[in-house]
């Protein structure tokens, strides 16, 4: 074990989801940035006001929370309602209350998590067990479905949440419970114990983060283990094949990520925790070879990763099917935690490139703008405009068309929550001597750069709808600093204004290194200005068709926006003119055809068929994809075919 | 109850699966129509020597009969292997054998049945219930899980069985047990009982041809009042929805199928029973005009239905992805099945074309050349090559890339057998004074017009490979009869040469009404160049791209046929050459890419990428899609991205 330990892991100020004893990056506390307006701070505060009490009145209304009742009541039947990792829901939402209390001090926050927190611990068994659906009356045995149970996967969200406790208010009753439970998990798959994993990954991710956070070794030496033993098929063989759950090849012998997205996610952010904390630069090595594998030839153009419905999978090289594009929203919670892991360890900019593109186009996609409705699934295509479930129903189905006030399998509103609530955390780093600006909004900055130098920082920005950004140093030490600032792969053309310098800056890294002076302003100009963007000739199911992006944004058209008796079906793109900003989004030009019902008997011919009759010229409107059907049900496509003269291609 | 019975139903030399009392067109019996040579003779033989025997060592090795042994002697457990439809998966190998018995009279067949059923009769409970899965010792009481459980489903393949049975043999012991099935099941779920459906159709099937078979009119109405039943919302939701099992919408009130292929494709195929026995045309009108919107929006070139693989489910319209294409083999002979009922109800010849596309490209896909591996799914695109799972393992996955020799699910292999012991059925049908040919190949035919006439036939011809077919008039009324000849849709060209006359003759039917001369020739020629097929723009799934048809059969690349070094994603086609016969196959020209390893690291760009570096002019070979895998794993596709010149379609 050669990793050192930080001293700030129990500093209950400086709350962080995230905190490797080493790395290229430090992540920043609490105490030292703090969102002020914009997009994110918009989405913080409407998670804040909203999405907390509503998550807690779903899980109390279906029975969730009264799960814990019952077990410590002793009265456990065979009507447990939820599913078997129901348990995990509750644990997200205090680890999301737990930053926010952190954040914001808002004395509710913490009073839900006592609140919370005291229909938990009784539920604890006294060997540290703690899971409703398992090992009580009417119970199946513990850890008797290890590859469907869930009961690993529950245990490692408690112990973020416990984390998430620790960093921001201390040692409590959750953080107790957590270490018994923690314990536990030591205890029974120790290297003397069952030698097996959960078929869902996550337990790996909450001991290496509270054996951080605690500097518990055995924790991370338990993390340590779990992502040895994957790979070795002691799990059973299911009809999906081992690698659903990636117990088909070790971490380190893989090339690719397979089988269940968010799985395959949360164990390569494991295994990059293990690699850091183990200075163990092959298993790194493998994470950083999935990563840009998949990002090559495995990732939607929102960042959206996992495309197969059916096991909720990565699909193979170049499926990337947009209309049955799954895409689940904790997918993207999930490669967000494997960027900014990759990200911290080796200061790469490239993961914050698809950390920025994976906020803003698949997690701000799902939660509605009141905060009370979820996407689950975020396609690039809706064939047929969806059906909205109604306020008080539980959606039985991922896959709707329609944001759903709650699911029957509910893990990705929970996993908005923790992540809205530490949006902040991803926002910059230090270094040595310098502060590294990663996505841009509306911040107050005052970064330890160590030896005592503090660079305090203001950035005004209206980014993504607005290029400029504008960082104001309110304080910095009487020496060279490195300040960096990301510039996003698509701003060719960017420029930095240093005073009356100005300089063009190219994607990768803008650096301004010298002594900085209170008061004065460094403006970073992104050209935000919409622009076309095309597949690679691999992804089939998008050959021919163009789609448009703003910045970081991926844009829509969506049928609410078309003229009255025309079809999203029916619309070209003319990439002869470039996509403008108008009134309500982007416009391109484009064909419209109208609605007609005549249409052959059989869909394919000797000869193409040319655009719908009469087919007109029009302006098309595109809206951010993030809002799609924020206006009611609506087909909505992304790519859009283009005309003839895009088409030759080669 | 307006239907009349025919005096057929029980003749045991009539055998066919379907003899609906009333209707445009009469199918042929055993004794009408019997093929001779050929690519389907070639098939039934392989089906008669190794896929019977191949099917019952599987069931027997895995314990799917022994299940009933344990029922009749008292000693059922928990531990029953197979899933809860094993019991159907017995009934349609008998099925089949009965079938092929009327076929061939081989002795071993008919022995085969006597063998099955002796131990299947022992099994059924003195009130008829006969299911090996549910109501006895350590199992589900019966009808405890209508949505999953397919007990019924079982049941209505015990019925097809004796259908087969009957009309093969004659009344027998199966027949027997099936009449006691057929009784407790109008007992149980009459218009007196459960007000329920089975979460799978396929009783209602049974039922009516069990009806017809034996005259009995309690079964066909027990058929109707499932058909009618259903659509109400009797089945409990699920999270794939109520569509799952058609269970949303009462079958004469919807305009598409919905939900499972099969289940929806069985389900059209009793509704048309049900609609001919009651002279029901709004019943019938219905189901035609789901069968006109599944062909013209949500069907495969080859004939293939049901895109989704998550429920095994059509998709929404246009949404064909190939490489996702799930086109289970059984809903090949599902789709076939509700063809044959609509098109012997209506004579539209329509239906008849999509029998043949089925059949060649769907079905005749399925069983390897030696018959005793089989295809489940039935992709358009194979983007990794498959991994033969071995000739003595149960293959857990649908989808594998290679045939299996047997699966966890293992519905396929058998619907196979009993589709292809019967396929000489459907070559033609007869009418008063006519008779039509629906499909070609070496066949005798020897049919009652009615009156006392007899129509006698020998077709000699070498399609699908060769255009030729060539009927010779054996036997001839001394009067007019209408001789109608299938001019399949794509058959631009046909020409029909009675004698020393020739003629154009356009897709439909080419009619030749005069008195036919015994030793007389009627030659067809049909053109089976090949050619170059492209999508509707609304299949976006393989916008840009072109697939090869030659006559019926749908083609496809291979990568075992490409130069080595290449790729079949670097492989692009040059329609401004037509496709021509070659030695190995169809040859078409394009440009073939070298392999590289280089590739972008963000699949997205400003501009589109070309074709892949240094791709060079070649000839690309093409073979019958029916026959792809057969000669070890590869990567597969039916359409092939066209140049640029191809690509000014609007």
């Amino acid at each position: 074990m050669t990793a050192h330990r930080t001293s700030t892991g129990t500093d209950p100020t400086g709350g962080r989801p995230v905190v490797p004893s080493l790395g290229r990056q430090r992540p920043l506390g609490l105490n030292e940035v703090q969102l002020t307006s914009g997009f994110w701070a918009t989405l913080q505060a409407t998670n804040a006001a909203a999405t907390f009490e509503h998550c807690e009145h779903w899980m109390e209304r279906l029975g969730w929370l009264a799960n814990f009742d019952r077990v410590a009541a002793g009265t456990t039947g065979p009507d447990r309602p939820g599913w078997s990792f129901s348990d995990s829901e509750v644990y997200k939402l205090i680890e999301a209350l737990s930053w926010e209390f952190g954040r914001s001090g808002n004395p509710a926050a913490d009073e839900a998590v006592r609140r919370l927190t005291a229909r938990i611990a009784p539920a604890q068994d006294p060997d540290g067990y703690l899971n409703t659906c398992y090992g009580h009356a009417h119970q199946q045995p513990r850890y008797s479905d290890l590859e469907m149970g869930h009961e690993l996967y529950c245990t490692g969200h408690l112990l973020q949440a416990a984390v998430a406790r620790l960093r921001t208010t201390g040692e409590d009753e959750l953080v107790r419970v957590a270490r018994r439970a923690a314990d536990h998990v030591c205890e029974t798959f120790g290297d003397d114990g069952l030698r097996a994993v959960c078929g869902h990954p996550e337990i790996e991710i909450g001991l290496a983060e509270l054996g951080r956070a605690l500097c518990e070794e055995r924790y991370l030496e338990q993390a340590r283990l779990f992502v040895d033993r994957r790979g070795h098929g002691t799990l059973r063989d299911i009809p999906l094949g081992r690698a659903y759950f990636q117990d088909d090849v070790p971490v380190r012998k893989a090339d690719t990520w397979r089988g269940h997205a968010v799985r395959a996610l949360y164990l390569a952010a494991a295994a990059v925790d293990v690699a850091v904390e183990y200075d163990d630069a092959s298993l790194l090595d493998a994470v950083r070879r999935q990563w840009a594998h998949a990002v090559a030839r495995q990732t939607y153009l929102t960042g959206g990763m996992g495309s197969r419905h059916q096991d909720e999978a990565f699909g193979a090289d170049w499926e990337l099917p947009p209309d049955r594009a799954y895409c689940e929203t904790c997918a993207g919670v999930a490669s967000v935690m494997v960027s900014w892991r990759l990200y911290l360890a080796t200061g790469d900019i490239r993961y914050a490139d698809l950390i920025e593109r994976t906020f803003l186009n698949v997690i701000a996609t799902s939660p509605r703008s009141d905060g009370r409705a979820f996407f689950y699934a975020n396609p690039l295509h809706q064939r047929v405009a969806g059906n909205w479930p109604g306020e008080d129903r539980v959606s039985l189905r991922a896959e709707s068309g329609a944001r759903a006030a709650w699911f029957d399998v509910s893990c990705c509103p929970t996993n908005v929550a923790r992540t809205l609530a530490t949006w902040h955390s991803y926002a910059a780093t230090a270094g040595e001597g310098e502060l590294t600006l990663l996505q841009y909004a509306g911040m107050r900055i005052s970064a330890d750069l160590g030896c005592g130098r503090t660079l305090g920082l203001e950035v005004a920005t209206s980014y993504p709808d607005d290029g400029l950004v504008v960082v104001r140093v309110r304080q910095a030490p009487a020496e060279a600093v490195a300040l960096r600032l990301r510039v996003p792969s698509w701003a060719h053309g960017a420029m930095l204004e240093e005073g009356e310098r100005r300089h063009d800056v190219a994607p990768g890294t803008a650096v301004v290194d010298r002594e900085l002076v209170p008061g004065e302003e460094i403006r970073l100009h992104l050209p935000v200005t919409p622009r076309f963007t095309r597949p690679d000739r691999r992804v089939d199911a998008v050959r021919g068709c163009v789609a448009v992006e703003r910045g970081p944004l991926v844009y829509c058209a969506e049928s609410v926006d078309l003229p009255p008796g025309t079809r999203l079906d029916d619309v070209t793109v003319d990439t002869s003119h470039a996509p403008m900003d108008g009134d309500g989004g982007v416009l391109v030009r484009g064909l419209v055809g109208p609605e007609t019902d005549a249409e052959p008997s059989w869909p394919y011919a000797a000869a193409a068929d040319g655009a719908p009759g009469c087919a007109e010229a029009a302006e098309i409107v595109l809206v951010p994809y993030h809002r799609w059907a924020e206006r009611g049900p609506s087909e909505m496509r992304v790519w859009l075919p283009a005309t003839a003269r895009d088409r030759t291609t080669r």
